[in-house]
């Protein structure tokens, strides 16, 4: 077994040690986060902190931190309100961590990296149109997380979009189907296989796996 | 394409309604969190909520509701200022989703659910024997999430016990040869495939995947 306590990390070189913390969670939701700021120019950025909140009012929520460095997303959030949430694939893995770079804010993600947008029921947010699976969100809450100075955003889903044949009868949402990759780390985009799922857990009587699907 | 509206979604069958909206914002980590009461009695919970929040200190958050039913594991994060996260694998994944009955808080979810508990050098939460990534967790921060009701629980990591020969060279923990798996939905526990890793984006040059991977 490998061990690190808090100082053997501290004495870690920065790059590696920034490396294995961002993996030690496990595996996380790969998504392309869209807004448009009030002067209008869009903005595009992947995000891996998109997380499920709640399901009765619908919320997600995902960290920020604006204040190490110019956040574009989080100041067009806070300008305008909306803002998006667009599943990556593996056809878009590529071209998602393009967003990742230190583009000027008057510079469109979705044109620097040759991702077509698109626009929906008249949201002011612009979607990622190749994406199978798309939140239109807006501003429920911007909550300070005082231990390291970052934000967490939690968006209220206001319309959910989804490529046809995705949605099973129980409402489950085949990911694997779609395509839909998971990040771990800073840089590692993964393929996902098919689910075990199982039924609902009683204290009496071993879980099983679902039989129907 | 499939489309609902904040009212189209209040009108599903509940069930199917919380089936599709905990699939929206992607996968999702899979962990056992590890914590014993004051009075002693060990408990063991599974979550698909856990993230990275920061490197420098390390930290991790996750999601729980304490005030809808009896959660076990914030009672006792807030009463012992202790906890353990530890990554769940393909082989552990039947008996970690057992782990989401409603045991009584006397009962041990270890024994309950025949997962054999670890003490390591002397921290007072139980970690997982069999799990190849584990956490020590010291309480850092109780966030009251006001949307919902929900607490946001901020844990700084102290301690990081890894199966050897999963931290590669640059720091990156291999996930996948650890046999980690991510959670879709409620129930679907899904084994990862081989990541594409890139290397670092820079806004003059297209994306490349790391060649030395």
């Amino acid at each position: 077994m490998t061990s690190f306590n808090i100082s053997e990390l501290n004495s870690l070189e920065k790059r590696h040690r920034i490396t294995l913390v961002n993996s030690v969670a496990g595996f996380k939701s790969a998504n392309l986060i869209g807004t448009r700021s009030a002067a209008g120019v869009e903005n595009l950025a992947v995000f891996s902190s998109v997380i499920h909140l709640g399901s009765d009012p619908p919320l997600i929520g995902f960290i920020t931190r604006p204040s190490k460095v110019a956040r574009h997303t989080y100041r067009n959030i806070i300008e305008t309100g909306v803002f998006t949430v667009n599943h990556i694939t593996s056809a878009l893995r590529e071209s998602a961590h393009q967003t990742s770079a230190r583009y000027d804010s008057e510079i469109s993600e979705f044109e620097a990296c040759n991702i077509p947008q698109e626009y929906l029921n008249d949201f002011a947010a612009p979607f990622v149109r190749e994406s199978p699976v798309r939140l239109a969100c807006t501003l429920e809450d911007d909550i300070h997380i005082p231990a390291n100075d970052t934000r967490m955003i939690v968006g209220r889903i206001q319309h959910i979009h989804i490529n046809d044949g995705l949605v099973k009868a129980d409402g489950y949402l085949d990911l694997v189907e779609a395509g839909v990759v998971a990040i771990s780390s800073l840089d590692g985009y993964h393929a996902v296989a098919e689910p075990v799922r199982y039924a609902y857990a009683k204290p009496d009587k071993p879980v099983r796996p679902l039989s129907d699907d």
